[in-house]
């Protein structure tokens, strides 16, 4: 209900404000039986980690995640998997010169309206931080899912645009580079794009595009619980994101039905694959494909005229070490909530015959 | 779990195909003391059914609903409303030619592999009848919402773009013409689109806008059940929808953090709202808008080739009264939706403080 | 949320008020494939309709039940089962002498309090009647479930007790007499009884006993949804029900460890069951066996004094057809619930290994 | 779903194994505002925690509890609270000589029959320890309830009974004896009991018996999620728990309508109350009161034959530190599910009307 739950089967539940002792979740759901191999979580997170590389924020957080149940001599007991991810930074003093101030599109204003209290430390429960115990458990589910095989990757970066289709492209190169771009020379436009906006102390938004192949047939749950409705409903979730479009998309509006249909093979493939692998709001066996939009980065190293919990005007200004492009390090996040989606579904779809 | 239920407190399940007996569903969660207006209910309906107008299907549904329980001398009593919709159009046989045929781009294929059971009655569960339901609950939803306004219409039809912020549009407009478009001239070259593209036998999609008006400060609860991801999964729940986007969406990726701030007022109002009226995914009381993508329906007029039950090709031949565009008719289902979405997050924004 | 929703996979939601239009239900997440015994249905629903007996209330409600969705040429297809049962005996006159009076020991003033509302006509939602809809799916529950065997009986009347384990009874024989009671000696006491306390005008309360055979082990979900808190739950939610103990209950605790413990066969079966077939919350694969406490029904033909809607004490007099012990009907409730919650942890428990 | 969360508005989801690093859980939903007493929860803690007094376990946990989230300058926030309590205690070889065996009366046959998988460390997941997380949380819930007085005590252990109304007994008197029985002449008399059983090396069950004091009217969800359906629920999912019974309970099926009814005052309060606070499955205003029957403990010091997992007869010998008696001990325990439920149905009830 109070939000901070994701999944009805394969189900994680989240706690932890980014400057708080620590942050962590309860994976309920995930069958037993599962191998865990705790590098490849931790391969995730480093995925996902500040620090990173050049054009991330410099902030250190080693993001080491402690499982403290669930899992025994290296198995899923089917017992729920608690974890914890201590917060190395968390001094808040870095926070006090906005203590009373409503950072310009940050979620300062919604929380303290909302709840009545303000945790002025950081984004507090709002911060992107939060997302690190997103992929802890989907870095889980993707080792449930064994040979279901999701990639995402950055395919714009303000203007500059992969235009391609993934076919044409070997995503496995995305981890190649640190703009997570499987090819290699628009990653160097983006990297540069990226090292001058924050240069100019500024911030630039992006798109990141997401594949799942070998997807049985069968996924997804109508009416509501479509299975790209749960999909965009997971990505929508992710912090800073504006939008999302599956198979054809937006651009796909401007077809015939003619030219949008898939004809069948006789093996109940499709010739083309607009639907995007979901005919229904159900998995069709091709593979799935979406795109999610992410916004600029609100906080920028820039004088802003904000206010204060008085409302009075005052100027503020951007401090401590921020992304100037949240797209790399979202897209082991964007993975991630494509893999709880999925394994989810895949249980689910246990339950669909007598 | 199964998929045909909507909201957590308040909470739409349906039920029904569209060749059955009926279709209908409950709503529990609606609080007592809603004063209804039975009339202000068909209204709605009658936007969404089918033979409205020339540039729709020409079936005829009258699409009553009888209410069966829950509403007591006019008001809500606190008890659920359940309620039903004959099906006035259930002739089975209209649909013997695609008995053992799967549709290219429907449902068909997906269903049947996913419960071993196929009903060839039209689309069944997957056909948009079951949208109607939606409808309903959505009308209830606006007359607990009292003064929050939603107002959907047709932005683009194809190619046909409104190309319009809403800010310069009447939208009571909208209701004026067969296509939903608030802008009348606009409007007449998507009926005439619309018109041309049903000549050839052939459909279009579209996009429709919607915003919100007058949504109080704090609704949506982080981090999963973000306002604005649970309207997308709202949207994307719909049939036919490819693509969500709110706020500045997919363009608002191309934009730096300097242009795309929000600046407050000393009020907490914004100067801008390329939030779309959500920041860190809760209600800052500024409009919510937001796009919803459409494909091109997927019966057409003309021969297509597919495959039967057992793989064999076959030639089939659209047939029957079908939309040459959903757009028009789905006008009303967005707006119900985002009553839904508002409605039960409205309730839900009561337990935030202690 | 709002509590009309029973089960988490195979879930009931129902609706309807004893003198409304009608009553009913959506049965959504019966898997597909599940064949349909039309008759099975109607023969519990006859189980549980009033004037079945001499020893139960003389309404006349014929209690047939219409299916509008969800089985396609008598077979489950995976989609919501809706259905109605129209009420008959609807005639609002029958309760204008209560219309602003709190009956005691009846919802009335509760319901008045949390709603703010008053439907005045009978119980309303509180009625027992809603309990027609748990008969329905209870009923396509056994259906699903097959070779489980769930068998309810009456096992005390006022002070008049079988006092003899189920094993010692024959409990087909409950269906033979009109409080079924599988003991005819101790059955033909409880209906002298029943009758003896019509004649007074007043009520008596019972006890009803259940026994599940065939239950495969590893039903239940631990810790806070264990079998027995889940049939627990089940049972306190059927109206006038009191009290709930399974296995050795209350007497059990009167006993030591080591008598009380069930030693195993080699088999994994126990050679006694105090445990009632349920250890840790999932069940073992020994029968299920459980006690269900009804009260005495509030409703007497005596006169009682009462308070009205402003507080004045008003006299007011019992009318209408009531029962004057509601155990022999409740008997297929008690099975229904019991059904529900089997069918329900079947599906679950295809979700606990990878 | 997999059972390990409880509540649906103030959601409380535990993990956590007997001998794994930490036990621990997230509140989900506690509102914000709430003054937390920490002092107060540690107490809660302590009453419940192994080695307290000479009658129950000698075990040392010192069972303190972190708090990582939800809380900031000691108010909650409306964000999810985590906590984790350390395993000081999780010396795996304690439990060696158990590995494969299934204890009599135990969870080992059945965890392992579901999940294929044995976590052999003591009782793992299946263990009371768990327990300890439902203090936390109904520790929390107490502070939000504030008014709202829970006190449970123990009434029976054995045969020896308190056989006395909650109303002639000094309820705060419970807290100053091991045994916590409010009368000082029976209490003497359990503990000595428990001693005896002790040195015999067994063990005994007992009831618990719970009153609430000062429910405003209104709580509790129909049909399905009755106030004392969900009570039920609640402390049948404590380990142990056999039976509830609330109100007049079993003994009421006995007494007749005119003898049960509880007659009305004119301020809406009733002259008796065999209802036991609850009219319809809704408070009434009464006062609450139930009964919860615990088994005797399975762990017993004496000589037991049992099998292994490959069906071989094998003599085991309790070992370790265990409660004769685990009524002591679960009286906290039996008083936080209580709260838990309350302040679940007092956020739910502020959605009842419009």
């Amino acid at each position: 209900m109070a939000g901070n739950a994701f999944g009805s089967i394969f189900k994680l539940t989240t706690f932890g404000e980014s400057h708080g002792t620590a942050i962590g979740g309860v994976i309920d759901g995930c069958p037993a039986g599962v191998s865990i191999d705790f590098e490849a979580i931790q391969l995730e997170m480093d995925r996902r980690k500040p620090g990173q590389s050049a054009i991330v924020t410099q902030r250190k957080e080693p993001d080491t995640v402690q499982f403290l149940s669930g899992i025994f001599e290296g198995i899923t007991t089917g017992t729920p998997i608690g974890f914890v991810i201590q917060n190395a930074n968390q001094k808040s003093n870095d926070y006090s010169h906005i203590k009373d101030v409503f950072r310009p599109s940050h979620a300062d204003y919604t929380y303290t309206e909302k709840y009545g209290q303000r945790d002025y430390r950081g984004g507090g429960r709002s911060s992107a931080r939060e997302t690190a115990c997103r992929v802890v458990a989907g870095a889980i589910a993707k080792q449930f899912l064994k040979t279901i095989e999701i990639n995402a990757y950055t395919s714009s970066v303000g203007e500059i645009a992969l235009n391609k289709s993934y076919k044409e492209l070997n995503l496995a190169n995305a981890e190649t580079n640190d703009v997570r771009c499987p090819d290699s020379e628009v990653a160097a436009q983006m990297i540069s794009k990226i090292k001058a906006i924050r240069k100019e102390g500024d911030t630039i938004g992006g798109v990141i595009s997401c594949v799942i192949k070998n997807v049985p047939v069968g996924l997804g749950e109508p009416v509501f619980d479509r299975l790209h409705a749960q999909l965009g409903k997971a990505m929508l979730s992710i912090n800073a994101v504006k939008g999302f479009q599956y198979g054809s998309g937006f651009e796909g509006t401007q077809l015939k039905g003619s030219q949008h249909n898939d004809a069948f093979n006789a093996d109940g493939s499709t010739k083309t694959n607009l639907s995007g692998g979901i005919q229904g709001g159900i998995s069709n066996g091709m593979d799935i494909y979406f795109d999610v939009a992410f916004k600029p980065v609100a906080t920028i190293m820039q004088a802003q005229d904000t206010i204060d919990k008085d409302g009075n005007v005052v100027e503020m200004h951007g401090k401590g070490r921020h992304d100037p492009c949240v797209v790399p390090r979202a897209v082991p996040i964007v993975e991630a909530m494509a893999a709880l989606v999925i394994a989810d579904f895949m249980l689910l779809n246990r339950l669909s015959k007598a």
